[in-house]
């Protein structure tokens, strides 16, 4: 029997929120491969070995796997999220480049899925109804000279931003650094959303202006939103506004 | 009973791409709302009002789902892909703004899905591994200079490019231009990728460099992805290259 890998993301945590094609992939899985707390979103099934690891460890990870599927194991590699959006996919194909030439020849498949960023817009109503980007605000990978380019861009440009790894323990400053440079860009009123585990049971949102935006609200499980000059609240009685920005840069229509 | 109003996306096409979540909304619905062809992908039911309507008349369709909703109706409005990305969530919310005070006072919720860029992605490898960006090509509601600003700071900051709405009968310059423009910053190598009805049962890849980019491979139902100056191929025997982006933008790691 060939081997196969197919790359998959379990959606922001909802089981309701992952595609049936990756239900699929991971029921026909003899290997499970991946960071641990992602594995732990998958139901036990019998005679299926998990190889759960470190969240660090990305390349080791996808050759592990790639190793498994060349000894002929139907092999799925387990993201959060979208497994393309900062995830396994680049890793699993970086593997390939630099490994065994024969695992070129193995059947690998990308599944997509619902990525934190898409989950998070959905909670607060339609942020991201413009132009928008996403950008990793760790610097593990890149320089922090890179993420600076790329957010004066963002805000030179009035892409609504998706800040994705805003902070970790190693990383406390970097999010308030990001929002003095936006500061001095972008209006003081921009919208800016704090959307902490979006998509699963224990969701919870701060919304403040770019003015006022604190980064101790945002730790690993955060998706920061920060809005384009057109981004807008809509008030409701005894709730928080929704938030969404109109496809059109004239601003809403009569 | 009180009406309530569910906007959903279908995912770009496959059933199995279209999460459990919206499937449940869609079940549940008395009245379907949406353009034609999505409204086409979702199985009928009985009892259920179908309400299909033209592509561009996006807030009527909006105000006529929110009255729907306030007669108490359950409502669920239906794009393709994900609902918030260049679709019918920001219309809703731009509805409800500009219209009847009383629907602020309804229940609406936003069902996140996988927008186009996502499943073209997974076809190819993983182009968005690093920080990318998504860019509507119409200019219906905005100007084209804004779009050409908002190209160039994404070829200068080196984002992954996705371009939505590439072209039209309408509209069939735009791409080149757009192309033209990536070519006074960008390297002639860069990966360019079209990838038709990605996610369906009926994609087509087509491979290229940004200096070879023919804009005539585009139509209404194609994504573009134009790679960073990091994205690579990775060469196969007897089929096309898979391309991803490195999460590091210092290569490949050995």
């Amino acid at each position: 029997m060939t081997g196969s890998l197919v790359v998959v993301g379990t959606g922001p945590g909802k089981a309701e929120l992952m595609t049936p094609a990756t239900t699929t992939a991971l029921a026909l899985a003899t290997d499970l491969v991946g960071y641990g707390p992602y594995l732990d979103r998958v139901p036990v099934t019998r005679d299926q070995c998990r190889h759960a690891s470190d969240n660090r460890v990305e390349l080791d990870r996808a050759r592990h796997a790639l190793t498994l599927a060349a000894q002929g194991r139907q092999v799925v590699v387990v993201s959060g999220g979208d497994p393309g959006v900062f995830a396994m996919a680049s890793a699993v194909f970086e593997a390939v480049e630099t490994g065994d030439p024969a695992w070129r020849a193995l059947d690998i498949r990308v599944e997509p899925g619902v990525t934190a960023m898409l989950a998070a817009a959905a909670e607060v109503g339609g942020p991201l109804g413009g132009d928008f980007c996403a950008i990793s605000l760790s610097d593990n990978l890149k320089a922090w000279t890179t993420i600076e380019r790329r957010l004066r861009a963002a805000a030179e440009a009035d892409f609504v931003i998706a800040l994705y790894n805003p902070a970790s323990r190693a990383r406390p400053d970097q999010l308030g650094t990001a929002f003095d440079l936006l500061r001095a860009i972008k209006s003081a009123e921009t919208p800016v959303l704090f959307v902490r585990a979006a998509g699963t049971a224990e969701t919870k949102v701060a919304m403040t202006t770019l003015a006022a935006a604190d980064p101790a609200h945002a730790d690993m499980r955060t998706l920061v939103l920060v809005g384009a000059s057109t981004t807008r609240l809509v008030a409701r009685e005894g709730r928080s506004p929704w938030v969404y920005t109109p496809r059109s840069e004239r601003g809403v229509r009569p």
